[in-house]
């Protein structure tokens, strides 16, 4: 996969390079580039913002450098691939936009920063996506996230002990608690049942207690979620201990 | 405020120093702190992780590391704080909890990685908060969103020219289009009312359009949201529409 970010802050991209995504760069699996955009502005004094019309507080960002750095990037990729805009009013992110983004060969993704950007740039793109409610500085850290969920899916990436199924969101429940040694840390044990060695009833005891943390926790991942006749034994269960409690 | 975080790969926060975080940091506003819990650990050739109880794939992080770095770094700090896991299943990260955590003076943020964490650390945290329903390889990203959104909204952070109230989700609404210079790049021209100087009319197609945007994309944004007289009555125009297109 080929994955260009365009920004004005190519520094802010090193934890790429310390993570899970430079390890499949490394493993030739993933080449991604950082443009400056500033790099292509046509003005003076190499500035790329100017105020709003119409007046109103802050800068935004032009459209001419980043029309020309993608028409660059996309020539030298030699495929115009997906185009992404981190934009708080685009569609919201979740693991299904990540496995849909992890089948495509080249990304693109254009990073915001200052107040906003010209709205003609918008005519660029393919996908406007959102990270969530709330508000950033600017779409670096928007990026990094998208890449990583993204890169972690494709084949070759995680490594054994790393297995991406069996995740939150994959398997529709959320993860069941885990322990690792010691059994007991400072007066707190570890469930008996997984010291037991009882490979059946530790597989049902996970299943139920990540029912029980859905259950709990985020009820409406139950909506789409298909019951086994045992897990909605469970849940019926767990509904009458939340009302007797 | 006082910024602790405890994580296996300190250089990954580089980006913080480059952004507004940076900024309220030399003003004076922020102090970040970033401590490896791998120095705390007990063990052998300095492991912090070990496999999980009851078999499985991937190892887990230990509690004891965890345990004495945030022993350490709240008696460094001389106070406890809100201390913060990400984490899948914990509460929805928006800007109501953005602007939460922007009036605590002490935050620590526990980054897992890895296959998951050992349970017992839960009992170390005041909130567990999730960035969203994906998965990332480790809580390093998810920590520098919520520092980017919380940061930028304490007092003297923003300049001017960067003001947090306007922003899309605190008014309720997403952000109207917005238009720089040239007023015609290559062919798409700013919308006339914008470069006509009628600062009422200006008000006005500003409204109308950020209602237009958030009826168009978040709809449901609006049932929070209180319509004035002249709001409802576009807000039936854009549903006439939208029934004849």
């Amino acid at each position: 996969m080929r994955i260009d970010i365009l920004s004005l802050f190519p520094n802010m991209f090193q934890p790429l390079r310390e993570s899970i995504v430079g390890k499949a760069e490394e493993k030739g699996l993933l080449d991604i580039e950082v443009t400056d955009f500033r790099d292509y502005t046509t003005q003076k004094q190499n500035h790329v913002d100017d105020a709003p019309y119409g007046g109103g507080a802050g800068m935004l960002l032009q459209a001419q450098p980043i029309f020309d750095a993608l028409a660059a990037t996309q020539a030298k990729a030699q495929t115009k691939g997906r185009v992404i805009l981190l934009d708080p009013a685009g569609k919201k992110f979740d693991q299904s936009v990540a496995e849909d983004l992890a089948k495509e060969e080249h990304l693109t993704f254009i990073c915001g920063h200052y107040e906003g950007y010209d709205e003609r740039i918008r005519t660029l793109v393919t996908d406007e996506i959102s990270l969530g409610d709330f508000v950033l500085t600017g779409g670096e850290l928007g990026a990094m996230v998208i890449v990583d969920a993204t890169v972690r899916l494709l084949p070759g990436v995680l490594g054994n002990g790393e297995s991406a199924p069996g995740d939150s969101f994959s398997s529709g429940l959320l993860e069941y608690p885990q322990y690792t040694r010691p059994a007991d840390f400072r007066g707190m044990k570890v469930p008996e049942v997984l010291t037991s060695g009882n490979h059946a009833k530790i597989a049902e005891w996970r299943n139920k207690e990540a029912l029980r943390r859905t259950f709990e926790r985020r009820p409406d991942m139950l909506k789409n979620y298909e019951l086994s006749k045992q897990e909605a034994k469970w849940l019926r269960e767990f509904q009458t201990e939340s009302k007797e409690s």
